[in-house]
């Protein structure tokens, strides 16, 4: 048996997220379904993040068991042919036995898509969140800059759920306008439940005037979900990028 | 009675085109029916072109006649209420009687797209073509020289179609590859049925050394479908642009 990860990437539209549900199809049971068929089974396939409905993926890494006899370099072409099209491997690469695609990552970087124009661009609406007021792209940078840091961020995950500890450092944020679009990207060690979705509903809010900048400070210390902004809806929100520890190349 | 003239904008993948069929949801009939629920009907709409199923517009324009009271600048937030999200109206404007949104048009320019990689991005498969063996860009502007001008392009008509005359004339044709992207851009004063999807197919297998860009001249000479390249699959194409005669601002 050899631990294999996978670098793939999804169109989520069609999927109830990265984690299996009952009477949902999610893109885990449609890999491990590809996987077995291809490599022999059962397969447990362990994902980077459980990314929720509707999200979508450029770099999301996996990993799985397996005592296949194909080659790693074989592997993404052999199990795309049992996969549906809006699910991709591109590669495959041999993993330390230790090697445990969410918790040895050591980065990811989200990004999260406005479209902010009176209408919506239809060729784009899968892939953003439709904000129709006008967005201030300076003020959202200000608020940014409240953020960006090591921090308890409990006020900036979704209420009910449970993390050890809801402290996480947020590296960076950046913000770019180009025509009706507004691409917020945000890098860190690790993300709460629905955080990054968070954090651009706030900052949408803080954009259009909702809330000031200067709230944000006294929301991160209130620790109160209730005090940051909405959760914008999953479709905007993509993993763009993830980084493993030293030795590990996907 | 006003003629009034819409620019659209729609995502085809839902639709069997622009023209109404039995059977088949349209995006003349969706918006034949938002128009009628809107401003009264019956409504009945011209458009720019007859797309095919699973083709893309960035603009398209379309003309129907109406007594409405609802101003021109007000119609397209009210048409949107009654339409589909793949779907939007982006501008309306008043044009004179006489106005044909398909015979009043001076130039289209539609683009299509490649993903030219191993493994389709299938984050992008819906709006490309994804052709596996590697292309040469230079090959394929070569052949395009051969194109772009005043010719008789029976060779680049669907078999079976009825037009008047088959000489049209194609203005430019611009080839750009970013990553694993291809994307050819043709403006021409008008298209026979299918000819842009032959004309990518076709420099794509230039591209792929299954023709030469030498062999041009001679398929066009000779006006018979079979010597060209297959039609490109629909969903890589997309109007991107659509110019009318002076005095038509939309």
């Amino acid at each position: 048996m050899r631990n294999i990860a996978l670098l793939i990437s999804f169109d989520g539209a069609a999927y109830c997220g990265w984690q299996s549900q009952k009477n949902a199809p999610s893109v885990q049971q449609r890999l491990e379904k590809a996987i077995e068929k291809v490599c022999g089974g059962p397969s447990s396939v362990t994902g980077c993040s459980r990314t929720d409905a509707g999200v979508h993926a450029k770099k999301f890494v996996c990993s799985f068991k397996s005592g296949t006899k194909i080659p790693a370099e074989k592997l993404p072409f052999a199990i795309n042919t049992a996969l549906p099209h809006d699910i991709r491997v591109k590669k495959a690469v041999y993993v330390p036995a230790d090697f445990n695609a969410r918790f040895s990552a050591r980065e990811k970087t989200y990004a999260y898509k406005i479209i902010n124009a009176p209408i919506a661009d239809p060729l784009f609406i899968k892939r953003a969140w439709h904000y129709p007021l006008p967005l201030s792209i300076k003020k959202m940078k200000k608020a940014a800059r409240h953020i960006v840091g090591k921090r308890d961020f409990k006020a900036f995950m979704a209420a009910g759920s449970a993390a050890k500890t809801t402290v996480r450092t947020v590296k960076k944020i950046s913000i770019k306008k180009t025509g009706e679009q507004i691409e917020i990207a945000v890098t860190g060690d690790g993300f709460l439940y629905n955080m990054v979705r968070i954090i651009a509903g706030t900052l949408a809010y803080v954009g259009a005037g909702k809330l000031s900048h200067r709230d944000i400070p006294a929301i991160i210390k209130a620790g109160d979900r209730r005090k940051a902004g909405i959760t914008a809806p999953p479709q905007g929100l993509m993993l763009e990028e993830i980084l493993y520890e030293k030795g590990i190349d996907i």
